[in-house]
């Protein structure tokens, strides 16, 4: 945003009163003919240019259009197979890191139902670092992911790697998944954006908030009804935890952008003795909605078993959710 | 840690019941003699070694001293001027920037006084990046933080930020602050330490968890009765924010170390929309106490105006602090 | 790498004689049963094992097995259509950033070639972060890049983005780039693999030198004959250059891992103004090419204008490429 | 900067224009009453306002007034002790991480002094992440230091880490060092201005190039003579080297700001296989000079060892330097 002075104003005094409407001054810039700019960075609180345009000494104030005007429409709230999910109507997104079996992800699926689960989320394609690892039991998965869900009265929550498996997917999911690592990925997103189905996407280890909104522009600008934005922990120095929750991204999107928020605090952090806090904490932030892995038996699990909780330490992850002081 | 296996065992197998207990598998390293480690990597959840050596295939488990056994000592709870703050006593610290003048400190400790606040912060040092900027009212602002919180029944919270300034502070203050450009400082942290005062320790922006434990250390080697580790947000690569708040680092203090935290979510966001949702959030996440800047008149502060509340917005946060729900 | 230590060694001494040998002592552990361990830090000189089982104290080293086989078998110069590129045969890649009439990638193929440059670069399918910015002329820019590199005597390299263009890309140019947003996208790499063509593979904005070297192994375990592997800059918290070039990896990869390296200095930079100087810096660290981009009319270039060199600018460059002194 | 546009000017026209010239658009602003602003992004290739107010269409160009209008003043070239270091005349600093000894010391300046190193650093005062670590042998280091360098027709440079040693360090020293750590120390920054004496300004390990400017400022306002600004790696997310050698930045302050730089890629990388081709780069980025740790015995270095160079390691290095080509 830049603010433009009257000739004459007293700029110290403009800067003064646009700090006391929450606004940082980035720099003040002149011409050589005199006139006097004032840029507005862009970690400033959210202020309407009207209320700028009456303070006094202030000439014009001009502002950017919006990049993602269609992101910028989007609800709060969203309709998942029939389930709300927004800051009234916290959800809970949970299942196991990958689907290994039938028997697996409808014993796990029976293990989170009881708790207020109403998404069940598991992996049939695996996105690896290594191509050596398990890469997921593929096409087969979706089918039991999608009988585990509705023999328990759960929507299916999967993630989409490959152009060529969206037909699929699409066909067993309620919501489809995008995963961190394919965020950019532009060729997927316009595929599952013509799927027109409601989309989890996941944020970037290293995208910007700009970036991660304007992936999500690519997906409704392509077809899809909804979105609903994942904060999973970004890309930093420290390696106590795996990654580094952005709740204050979290914060903004809910908050100040309107949009519905889903925080995975296992891949945040990737350890089970933080889960519980910040899953808490993610609801305090203003997260719609948090997604857990959970394992029945993550001395078997096939992948990510360090960071699975019992189907039992649910419970009071549900209780943060579904209390009435949460919403 | 080392997980060091047994002569013949299932490697595989021991990889599963690690990954069961919460702990991630960094290396599998062997020696030609055909000896197996296993390196756990640090991002797992705290396990008691002892734990592990029940794993049929562990010979031994090897793990390092603690570089700061001092911090590992702390308690969870500390007193500052005859006030607890803890987890079962969650505490607020609000105050200016900038203390500006005897008035305007006094007329603020009066406002927020009634909220339930005990902890009156202001800078009379402040550490500004450019050399032409406000560098605040220096001992006097000492006398009159002093007084206002007299005055008001509070306890007086202030950084330091030379050597030379250390025994006034002192005198002074009740909590000395070092502020996060100064974490690394240790020729301050060793002259704070000498006065044997608690010491709110800010993170510096890009210091991993150990290196701000290490600082607790110099702190607690050097005469220091207590130190409460205040997250301020780190640095990375988004602008929306002025830094990121590091939660999960405060859920790992608070948690798995059992420290006292304090977080600051009007630094670490800058955004005034943002303090409030992410108050909460911090004691959800184990935050023992939370530091606002206020500033009654913020279009007439000295310095950070747009990141400061009013008074009257701290009665939210007030409640969010001392529901006891919170603790 | 593990150091494990004789009965009754002198810890201290071993330690120092680590030191001598170039390695990080990240942590000493120990059993219960008295084994004392030393780790490695990864960021350690490469030191061959059979050097520190001769240290007097050591009882054995413990490495891991790596995870990249095809890439440590990797050769440090490949073949490109005919053409070496490796540490004695020094190239340039160059072209525009997207190709944007048959008439202008010929006028400019005909620009550079005189130069010494063998590989014109140019984008038909452009990753572009919003869903409204120009995304390539497609399929047609490869024919009328093909047409210009072949007019010219010139090798063709083209980023792919999709799965569905694998085929055609594969059809018209000799060396298929991964573009940073991809590095991750494990279906492209396999499809991308497949063809056995050279990969000229970015690195990901925030990907570490493990996850590069694994998607490396990626393209290799799927048929790709060879890998360059480019640096391009990576995210950080800085603005006054577009990326962070990270020469430090380039020196790593070329002089530790010995593999071809390609640097990309107007992608990591942005600007006109230090192209030159980090090109000559880049083969100094060990650079096999450098990639710039080169527009004759900057002033309508349809992407990047700004990081665009002229054709005559080249000349410099060339001259750090190809003097006797850089190989 | 901020380029206004006239009434009725095409605004893609202008933009494309300002690409042209080598500037990055990052965002454009429009009034309610009409008024157009291209914002031009701070990572743009360095252009004169004058030329962009001749481009059709730009009504007036603004520009912030500089920061720090006295390291816009300073010379690229500076003298320490009588030797100049700049672009032309490019220096080497070597020496060990800690002064161990008199006679070390002396042993180490006897052995670098043939290669052509003219200025001797040492450590008398560490800064050491841990309170138990090595902390230098102080004041009697310095005395040490001064010796060697005068036997040996060298110049002292050593760090400087308390207020109350300014004055000794400043008796001992050609060229005073401020280390990473305390780069943000504004309590030390002043009182080694107050000395006048040259500054080695190390950046600090996340601090944008802007805040290092700064911390110039801050030396330059309170009385240094001269500024030499040392690059020694950032922190970021990988571990295979210690931290991230910025030569982006190098070659903006030499290239663009006309600064002299010191690039000290012992610290950089931690790797002794590595400082050999970064120092080389180094110097094809626009570094003045760079500084190495040498030790002669690095198995029985206090500190540090793992990236000491022999002392006939030197060789190479001052090959780079010292060939007329370099310059």
């Amino acid at each position: 945003m830049i603010v433009t002075l009257s000739q004459g104003a007293e700029v110290d005094s403009v800067r003064r009163e646009l700090a006391g409407l929450g606004l940082w001054v980035s720099s003040v810039e002149r011409s050589q003919k005199g006139d006097v700019h004032i840029v507005v960075g862009r970690g400033s609180t959210a202020v309407d240019p009207s209320l700028i345009e009456k303070v006094r000494g202030v000439s014009s104030v001009s502002a950017p259009s919006s990049a993602h005007p269609l992101v910028d429409a989007h609800t709060a709230s969203v309709d998942v197979g029939g389930y709300k999910i927004g800051p009234e109507t916290p959800a809970l997104i949970a299942g196991p890191c990958s689907v290994e079996s039938e028997d697996q992800i409808l014993r796990i699926a029976r293990a989170i139902a009881p708790h207020g689960v109403r998404f069940l989320r598991g992996g049939a394609f695996k996105p690896r670092t290594s191509p050596y690892a398990f890469q997921g039991h593929g096409r087969q998965a979706l089918s039991w992911l999608r009988r585990a869900a509705d023999a328990t009265g759960m929507k299916v929550v999967t993630e989409v790697l490959s152009e060529q498996d969206v037909g699929a997917v699409a066909e067993h999911a309620d919501l489809l998944q995008i995963g961190s690592r394919n965020m950019h990925n532009y060729a997927l997103l316009k595929a599952v954006g013509r799927t027109t189905k409601p989309v989890l996407l996941k944020r970037s280890m290293a995208a910007t908030v700009e970036e991660w909104l304007l992936a999500g522009e690519y997906l409704l600008n392509h077809g899809s009804r909804s979105v609903l934005f994942c904060e999973r922990g970004i890309r930093t120095f420290d390696d106590t935890t795996r990654n580094l929750l952005d709740l204050g991204a979290v914060a903004l999107l809910a908050h100040v952008h309107g949009l519905p928020v889903v925080v995975d605090p296992s891949h945040a952090t990737g350890r089970r003795d933080l889960v519980r806090p910040l899953a808490r904490a993610a609801f305090a932030a203003g997260a719609a909605a948090v997604m857990v892995e959970v394992h029945d038996d993550p001395a078997h699990a096939e992948s990510d078993g360090p960071q699975a909780l019992s189907p039992s330490d649910l419970a009071s992850i549900a209780k943060s959710a579904f209390s009435s002081e949460a919403a």
